[in-house]
């Protein structure tokens, strides 16, 4: 009768079955818990922003989409000024320039949203994701300690998350600066170097030295200095100490040092152990608006997967919508990208594609109320439970059972319901017993403790 | 310098200070918490669809929000097959139509997310807003305790969120087709007929009367007749012996009267009191795509809001994706449109805009490692605190913890610090006492706990 449409994926939005989507969510609970623990407040601000905001700090209209209505009216214009916001920083700066009288500062906020980005898809490249934003705002000032306290947060996450070994890298862009204007790299190039920089481990020693003089006018002796400065790896006392040695150079240098040094002493106040983060003088974040502290975090074992969490320090957030100096600090999780990975390299593990452990089988259809009953009375006792309704044999409610992942099934024909019992069967181990009804909250609960 | 571009809010796109979006946040945790009780799994489908999906169903092509790319390189189309969803139903037909292969039915599913709609703003009109659907989908069939289980879950939800009296309205559209065909309408204006039959509270008898004898032609006895059945309101148990002594009219009548009963007895076994919910003949839910049993929602103290949660059976969900029969049940609750005017309304209360209720400030410079590690100490049990770093004296931090909301503030100056004690100042009460800091975390759940 009618023309039957076949969907398929559509490249770069990516959507997960069940079980994957249950996994995702418990990870975004817990950053979502993690940042609520350092008294971060949500935000969420629309999906979509007026286009002369999003552009206002030179987005690539490329990748921004644009949202005009389907069809319109006759003469009615179906375009709006409206596209979706491609990152939630310019979101947060529009936001806290447009409240800034009713927010107390500090402002700390997270954000959990999905943004979009027209690219063209390759692999690993999503169009549609999710950030996970933290920042701290401040009204004219903002202590250093926050530079300390946010990637502090981001180890009691990953942590928590059990992704294996990682580790937080932290630079401070004041470093580079006045170490680059010490070997005369005027000040409109190092923008272009750092980005260069940046590519160091990508591309490697020999071709980011080429690249430093084809394209920055650098001697191979300064494209040495650069390189061998940056690709210094020591421990963070032996770094601190060696930056220390060269405070005298210039003082941008100096405040660099004396910025990362209060940075460090607060990472260990903080309870981060020393492995999980290192100076590391090769990041620098090709963002412009980074302007102190950066950070860049990557999993020990699985480098490929390129920096998992990313972020800084910057003197104003919201310049083209305020006149107020905002500066900040903030790191953002690329959860999208993350999780795919991480579940393919085996660190993270898809389990049930139900949120509940406990399925009631029904076996005569008189007794269905029954089942209901014994349903509610789990659900009561904090159980989440499901109970199966349809007309099927018990071996195939056990299959659905099997494929779904409950732990648990709850099965009482006559007989058991005769005797106010019902059997437990731990579709894990096989394991079949018989207990009196009224206790089997209880019952189960203690199962389910035991095969955790 | 640069130009500055005044951020204004956007007409229909919502959007909260933390206070509420802390508040929102609460009431979304809320309700995943119960459909996960329930066994429901979480889905979340891109927010795109393409634009022949989104409008298979007869979607209004002026309220949907295509997406095209802002700028493209020459030669290249800025324009997308994509489009914005404006519900979560299309998606899940769409969803569970591509994955039937890898889903165990009945499929289960819950889904949280924003949808869009390009509809003129008008007053409580949002462009961007937040469905939560719940659906239960067969394969070929699906038992009708289904249909008395997801009201349930509603049931639960509402009670639990403690907004007032409400009443779920049920009814079965075989009983209105049934009884529209005794009375003579044809099966081609029975759908107009409930449609204008909805609007019945809205616009009052009389007028009822004139639209059905002027727009569907019937004679005023009919409508008459109409309208009376309709608005026949007893209990639930004098309807359904009204309705079981109009048995004998058609078979569809009696079939919608068998099914509506073995709904009523099933929300009687899940336990939803009596005076939760309601037969109510005068229900038929506009979209054609229900066929038998359909809800609505209403708040008895504030009929106006009008429904805050609707849904119904469908027979067929993906009928344009796929050749097979899925019959589903679902229910969708608009909690964008709902919270602020339960907020309006004072059934919901704006709390604090932090998520922590204890600040630690800082009196001394010197002093900061313990600042820090007092706030370590509280959050490794469990305690969600922020420490204050900013330089300000004592009476500024506690003006901030009074206008985020801290229930506690936790001051330490060199006296309390030297007798490793500290002050814990009740920003509630105004209570001050002073504590062994080894304590601190136990002292501070006690107290959080006798404010709560």
């Amino acid at each position: 009768m009618s023309v039957m449409i076949r969907p398929t994926p559509i490249s770069g939005f990516p959507e997960f079955l069940p079980a994957e989507q249950i996994l995702f969510g418990k990870i975004l609970a817990t950053i979502r818990q993690s940042f609520e623990l350092y008294g971060f407040a949500p935000i969420e601000t629309p999906a979509v922003e007026r286009k002369d905001v999003l552009t206002s700090k030179g987005g690539n209209e490329r990748e921004i989409y644009a949202l005009s209505r389907l069809a319109a009216a006759p003469g009615e214009n179906p375009d709006t000024d409206l596209a979706l916001h491609f990152d939630l920083t310019v979101p947060l700066a529009r936001y806290v320039a447009m409240y800034k009288d009713k927010l107390a500062f500090p402002f700390r906020r997270y954000q959990i949203q999905k943004v979009w980005r027209g690219e063209r898809a390759q692999s690993g490249r999503y169009r549609e994701f999710y950030q996970c934003d933290i920042d701290v705002i401040g009204k004219g000032d903002l202590s250093l300690l926050t530079d300390a306290e946010i990637p502090s947060i981001i180890y009691q996450i990953f942590h928590h998350m059990r992704i294996g070994p990682f580790v937080i890298r932290v630079n401070n862009r004041k470093i580079l600066q006045g170490y680059f204007h010490h070997l005369g790299i005027p000040t409109a190039h190092q923008v272009d170097v750092m980005r260069l920089v940046d590519k160091l481990e990508k591309i490697g020693t020999r071709q980011l030295t080429a690249e430093l003089m084809a394209h920055m006018g650098l001697t191979e002796s300064t494209a040495g200095h650069v390189i061998a400065f940056l690709d210094h790896r020591v421990s963070n006392d032996e770094m601190l100490a060696h930056l220390r040695s060269l405070t005298h150079i210039n003082d941008r240098f100096a405040e660099g040092v004396r910025e990362l040094e209060i940075v460090v002493e607060g990472l260990r106040t903080l309870n981060v152990p020393e492995d999980a983060f290192r100076i590391d003088l090769g990041i620098a974040r090709g963002l412009d608006y980074y302007t102190g502290t950066v950070y860049e975090t990557i999993l020990v074992d699985y480098p490929g997967i390129g920096s998992i969490c990313s972020g800084g320090r910057y003197d104003d957030l919201a310049s083209f919508f305020t006149e107020e100096q905002l500066p900040g600090v903030g790191i953002s999780i690329g959860l999208t990208r993350l999780v795919p990975r991480l579940i393919e390299a085996g660190i993270l593990k898809v389990g049930s594609a139900t949120t509940a452990p406990v399925l009631v089988t029904s076996l005569e259809e008189s007794r269905t109320r029954e089942y209901l009953r014994i349903g509610t009375m789990l659900r009561e006792a904090g159980v989440p439970t499901e109970v199966y309704f349809e007309k099927a044999r018990l071996g195939e409610q056990l299959r659905y059972a099997h494929t779904k992942g409950f732990t648990l099934a709850i099965i009482a024909g006559e007989r058991e319901l005769a005797h106010a019992s019902v059997k437990v069967k731990n579709l894990r181990t096989g394991d079949e017993s018989t207990h009196v009804l009224h206790d089997l909250p209880q019952t189960v609960e203690e199962i389910l403790r035991a095969s955790a």
